[in-house]
This record gives structure tokens, C-alpha cells and sequence, in this order.
């Protein structure tokens, strides 16, 4: 499940009738909506991250948390299960900032952190360094060397090095605790890293860049990437991808999941949710929106029909764009005759997949999905969280567990179990095998 | 209060009867200690920080905490008042992700936030950043820039722009939130930071860096300095310096508050805390120890001799060194005839001064100092947290509240209010004035 600012995947989700307007900084906050997460067994929370301001805040909810390590530990704190997972760049952090404070978050979280090592392109983060965004080829050099670094900083402790003999006066086994020394073209530490290890070792690695670059830093690397399929051809053939990139790196497919992006909009019935995301909407620019739905159905669509389904004439001429994946949808249901509004409502140009309907067309949509191998799992985007975590975790959950699709508890205490990924204890072999490269 | 790894200011401390052997992952217990010192009305808990592994763990604590960030949000979670202050190093940090870190803490602490912005000499941290020690000069020039940007960031929203206004669909008044657009030499940020200020503003600058360009940087921009003396005179002479710091730096002097480390041993007798310091001793290095006492008072002394006292003729010929301040103390403690074992039990060589009696001569010691104006107040060091900080709260706090000497509650509620600093919204005009030299 995918956590932002704290209150919600749509910008308009602040002013949802019964949100807390200062989730924001509200870490009390953030809390029950983790604990109601955790009561549905959702494996983990996600948070997004760029370090720069990237909206305007007039109108709109920053994207990210204030840090996502300080909500994260906020959190931990006063979970048990749940994973905990944030994005932080590799391209403008120093791998040994990166590995403490994720190996310090999987400590106190007792085995359930994660890290999302992606790199930055956004001009206004690059800014925030006082630098440009490096060439691609160089920002991905840049990103093996971290999180070789990290996993080397990580894998610093053995697994029995912390000993606490008081009697022996013996704290630790330095010859169990072993520096890193690695030296790459961009990034280096010597390390160890002051951390015994946590329960499940070290934290688990996400991707979530797009590209050959990305699929191969998943590959090397990942156990979890996150992607944004807009169809399930698209699903099918990333998860495809991905998995070829994880065979070229040697590895075992099965090992790398794809979480697909997808954003429900439940209430009792399709209309009633459509209505939720039309109040959303107010909070986005919809003359820009109407102009973009004609580019994508090939019609020149203005504001002013915006209450208006499409004519009979307007839809024998439209015809779908080939430079939009989400662009058939669009048409298929303008054809529905639904008026421009409540086209868009439905979600045909959101950033993720949009299901607006009852708990059992949610479900239905993630069932779909998931059996076509579209995906190995869903990165749910709520669309406000003061009601939208509980109505997913109490309404579509218990569907998908009817069904057989969706785990009745835990498999085990740490982000590892919940991933059916291995342990990781001391140096992780794919690491020391590259380090030289 | 100081906190370190969780054990105790002392290395040996882990192996104290009745000690939690994984107070350093043990969120629980930091928490427990914290909520104690909050019961004592203590103003602030400061947790030291240099990223390395500066110690050999097989017979010590690690010096400091797993992640001094992450450490003080969970302790920021189940406290109220307490002030929360760690130091980050300038030299290996972008001033961006520092700024973020702690504006973060601030609004999620509600304005208990404190950072002690120092340089860092350690060869062994660059190494774990790939570089090496920069020289002083250098290493300053880029403190100086980095406050100076963090501070702008942390001003980048005046006190009034978080609006939420639901009905007029503005979040925030982006006219109230401005970029940084700082440049220097060795860092810069564009900004702004995407956070609203805390109840206290921003965050409170500390300092803890010795000789010229230490005392420049505290001049100009710290509210409290925490400092090292070990005697009287010693304290009232860096305190001076400290005031005519400020004043160069156009500041009202009374702005800067010098804290003094100081460890108390706190047992129901002078005997009884000099057996509990013989207990922690056993992790120290004894023979080195004795070897260094004879050097601090001019006599050439052996580890055979550690259960007995000088003898007459070695008293005769004694004499302190002046090459380090401890050793006119050292000397005097010798001259009450104790064995070198408790000479050593008295702490005359340790980092702080020590007293090891009873929560009276402890009080005694700290009422002395700080009529004296050797100090503005004190960085109490606990030798093993575990029953060392209730015997603080409950035995000292009392007697120094009963002497007129400490508060019986806090002045307010954020870090400012208990320092007596003024609130700080927007840019400092400190900030302004300087950027551009």
C-alpha cells in the first residue's frame, strides 16, 4: 500500500469531508492509518520520495512525507508486522547515510525495512544539492556503486557477532565485524557499519526505475519493484522484463516481484464512487484534462462540453492514440455514454489504473490482473486514506481472501517472510562477485 | 542529559548488575530512560554522533547510537516536553537532507528539535564517506555554508503560510513560502523545503567545536555550546570566550549557553559510588591507566602498586603536570591516601569531571560550578543509564530544585522555550546579512 503525503494518492484527497487537515506533520496520524493497514495483513507501506518541493502548494498536498525515515520509525513503533518501505536516491545520498539509517530502521523495526533504491532526475532535487542531474549512464554507475556499498555496509556484522558475554567482557566478536572497502568510480566507504543485524539480516531492496538501466539495477538487485502497467498486456510483458533481467543477472526469477500501481475508488455503488472522485477532481486542472481526453481519442474536446457525453458523430470519428496506453479505456468508456466529468472521473488519466465502483469491481480488477500474471502483487494507491484504508482493508480484503487470493495472516514476523524472500546475513555474494566491475 | 549507545556514558557500563544488554537496538528502553529524565524536568537529552566505528567492540559500547535521528523520533513519540539535540556532522552531510531531517523531528517533536552542528576531524568517518579529513580551515568555510543554508531552509516557509483553507481550495500561500537559492563555495540548495514550521519555528543550533573558528561558528549562530572544562577556572574562561564570541558577532551574549560535561557517580556513599566506578573501571585499560596518573603527577608509577597509595616519599616528590588539567585534582585525591585503583575509581582521568559520592556532594559540585559562572548550565553525563538516570532525577533534581537551582517545571513547552531562546519563524536575518561572504 502506498503512502504519500498523509492524505491521500489524489491532490484533492486534503479536503475530503472528515480528512485531518494537518496530516501532513501528524504522525498520530499516520500511525492508525498504518495500524488499519496492518489489520487488513497488507504486507507493506510504500513511501514515494523526491527531496524537492515539486507542486504548487496553492492549490495542492505536497507528494511526499516530511522524511519518510522519521515516519517510518514514527510507525515502527507502534506496528508489529507490517513492512516498511521508502524510496531515497542514490544519486544524492552518501551510501553510508543510506545504510545506517535503513539498517537502524530494520533494527527497531525488528526485520521490516526496506529501501528503494532508485536515482533522481527531477531538475528541483538536483537543485536542492546545488547540482544538475548527471547523465543517465552515469547516474545507474553511480546507483551500483551505492547499493553495492549499502549491502556491503549491511552484510558488515555476521550473524552471531553481537556475543554480549558480560562475564567474558566481550560485547561483540570483531572477527565477525569485517570493514567494507569498497571503492567505486563515484561513491566509497570503508565501513563496518556500527549495527548488529536485525531479524531478517539486513532490509530488503526495491527498483522502481524504468528502461534497460532500471530493469538491470532490479535485476542485480531487487527482491521488489514497483511498476506502472496502464493494462495488463503491459503488466505481462514488464513483469516479463523484469524477470529476464533477474536470469541474465544469474538469479532465480521467482525471486523479484512486480508490484503493479493501481488505484481504487470504493463505495457502495459505481455512481457513488464516481461522485467521490468528481470531488476529488476539483482539486486538478480539468480544462487542461477534457483538451488531453480529445488528444487521447483523437477529437478536439473543449470545457464546454465537459457535462456532455460525447455526440454520435464525435464517437464514430474517435479513434484511440498509439502514444497513450491508457487511451483504449478512455474510449471504451466515453462509449458508455457517460458525460465528459464522469469520464474523467472514472480515472482514465490518472497515473495508475483506477477501478471507482464497489469493493466486489475492486476486487474483480486485481483478480483479473493477477491471474493474467500482469503482476505478482498491487501497490494500492487510496485515494483519500481517512476512509479510503479502512474501506479497502475491511471491504476488499476479506473479498480477495474469499476468493483465495489474498494470504488470512502473515507468513512470518519480517518484511522477508511477507516476501517469501531469503535471509541475508553478512555479505550478500552477489556483491563481493561485483564489486570490481 | 547525555545519551550515547544506551548503555551509559562509561564503556564498561553494558556489564552493570541489572543493565539491559540490548538497550542499544532497544527503542523501549530509550524511550524509558527519556520519559525518566522528563520526570526530572531535564531540558534536553543531546545525543553525540560520529559516523564510524570508532571503538574496538569486543571490550566496548559502541560510543554512539544506531542512528541518532531515528533514535530521538521514537523517543519524540512518547514524550511531551523534553528537548531532543544530536549532532550531525557538516563536513559529511548536504546541508538539504540535514535541514529535512531535523525540521522533520522539529514538527513531529512539536518544536523540541535541537541540532549541534559540528565538523568532523575523525579519519576513520571521511574514510567511511571515501575521503579524507579536509583541512580545519576548509572543513569551517564549509560549516559556515551549510548552517547557513539549513537555517534558510528551515526559513522557508513564514509562520503563517500553512492555510488549509478547504472551501477556498488553498492548502498553503506559496507567496509565504520562498526558495533559498543559496551558493557557496563548497555547498548550495535551492529550496525551499517542503515543510511548515514547528511550534518553536525551526530547529535550535548548538555547537561543540574548540579553539577560533569553534568559537566563530558558536558565536554567530548557537544557542548552546557544549563544552569540556575541567576545572572552575577553566569553565569561566571558556564561557568568556564564548560571550565575547557572541559579541563580536553583534549578538546579546545571554543568547549563548555554555553547557559543561560533568559525570556524576551517584551511590548512598562516597565508598559505595567508588565501588560502582571500580566495577566499570574493569573495562578500562588499568595499566595503562596508572601508567598515565604517574605521568599526570610527575612520578613514575607500575601497575603493582594499584591496591596500595603513594607512599611519603613519592607524595614528597610529586608534582602536577601543567600539561593537563586534571592533574592538580589527580593529586589531591592521591594526598587523601587512596589505593590507585580508587584514586583511578575517582575519575581523575576521565573525559568529564566526575564526582563519585552522594546525590548531596553531587549537587554540592554542580551548585559550586555554576555560582562560580563556570557554566550556564550542565551536560550531565549518567555512567550506566540503567538505574543511574532515576537516581539523578530522584536524588539530585530535588536537592538542586530545593537550593533555588532548578526549575520545578518547564518554562514552556518547545526546546526554545526551555533555553530561554527567542522563536525563530522565517529567515534568520543572521542568515541574510551573511550569505554572501
Amino acid at each position: 500500500m502506498q503512502f504519500t503525503s498523509g492524505y491521500g494518492a489524489e491532490p484533492g484527497a486534503w479536503r475530503l469531508p472528515g480528512a485531518n487537515l494537518h496530516s501532513y506533520t501528524d504522525m498520530d496520524q499516520f500511525v492508525r492509518y498504518a495500524q488499519a493497514a496492518e489489520r487488513g495483513k497488507i504486507q507493506l507501506l510504500f513511501f514515494a520520495d523526491t527531496p524537492a518541493l515539486d507542486v504548487d502548494l496553492d492549490g495542492q498536498v505536497p507528494h511526499f512525507a516530511i522524511d519518510p525515515l522519521l515516519v517510518m520509525t514514527s510507525i515502527a513503533r507502534e506496528t508489529e508486522r507490517i513492512g516498511l518501505v521508502s524510496t531515497a536516491s542514490t544519486t544524492f545520498n552518501e551510501p553510508y547515510n543510506l545504510a545506517r539509517q535503513f539498517k537502524a530502521l530494520d533494527v527497531i523495526s525488528h526485520g521490516r525495512a526496506g529501501w528503494n533504491a532508485v536515482t533522481t532526475s527531477v531538475p528541483a532535487a538536483a537543485a536542492n544539492f546545488g547540482r544538475a542531474v548527471p547523465p543517465r549512464a552515469e547516474k545507474y554507475e553511480r546507483a551500483h556503486e551505492v547499493v553495492q556499498i549499502v549491502q556491503a555496509l549491511w552484510g558488515s556484522w555476521e550473524k552471531d557477532a553481537w556475543v554480549l558475554d558480560v562475564d567474558g567482557k566481550k560485547f561483540a566478536d570483531m572477527d565477525k565485524i569485517q570493514p567494507v572497502g569498497l571503492q567505486g568510480r563515484h561513491v566509497a566507504s570503508r565501513g563496518p557499519l556500527p549495527i548488529p543485524p536485525s531479524e531478517q539480516g539486513q532490509p530488503v531492496i526495491f527498483q522502481a526505475g524504468g528502461g534497460e538501466y532500471g530493469l538491470e539495477l532490479a535485476g542485480r538487485y531487487a527482491d521488489g519493484v514497483y511498476a506502472n502497467p496502464y493494462t495488463i498486456e503491459d503488466g505481462r510483458a514488464q513483469r516479463q522484463a523484469l524477470r529476464d533481467a533477474a536470469e541474465r543477472a544469474g538469479r532465480d526469477p521467482d525471486e523479484v516481484k512486480m508490484f503493479a500501481g493501481f488505484m481504487p475508488a470504493i463505495a457502495a455503488s459505481r455512481r457513488a464512487a464516481l461522485d467521490r472522485r468528481r470531488f476529488l477532481d476539483e482539486s486538478v486542472d480539468l480544462r487542461q484534462r477534457v483538451r488531453y481526453l480529445g488528444t487521447m481519442i483523437g477529437l478536439p474536446l473543449g470545457y464546454e462540453q465537459i457535462d456532455e457525453p460525447l455526440t454520435a458523430d464525435q464517437l464514430a470519428d474517435a479513434v484511440p492514440s498509439p502514444h497513450d496506453p491508457r487511451s483504449a479505456r478512455a474510449l471504451q468508456v466515453a462509449r458508455e455514454g457517460w458525460t465528459l466529468r464522469d469520464v474523467l472521473a472514472h480515472g482514465v488519466i490518472d497515473y495508475h489504473p483506477v477501478v471507482a465502483g464497489t469493493a466486489a469491481d475492486v476486487a474483480d480488477h486485481m483478480q483479473e490482473w493477477f491471474e493474467a500474471g500482469a503482476c505478482d502483487g498491487f501497490s494500492v494507491a487510496i485515494d483519500g486514506y481517512h476512509d479510503g484504508v479502512d474501506a479497502f482493508v475491511d471491504q476488499v480484503v476479506p473479498l480477495l481472501q474469499e476468493r483465495g487470493l489474498f494470504h488470512l495472516d502473515y507468513a512470518g514476523t519480517t518484511l522477508r517472510d511477507h516476501l517469501h524472500a531469503r535471509e541475508q546475513y553478512g555479505l550478500d555474494p552477489r556483491v563481493t562477485e561485483t564489486a570490481a566491475r
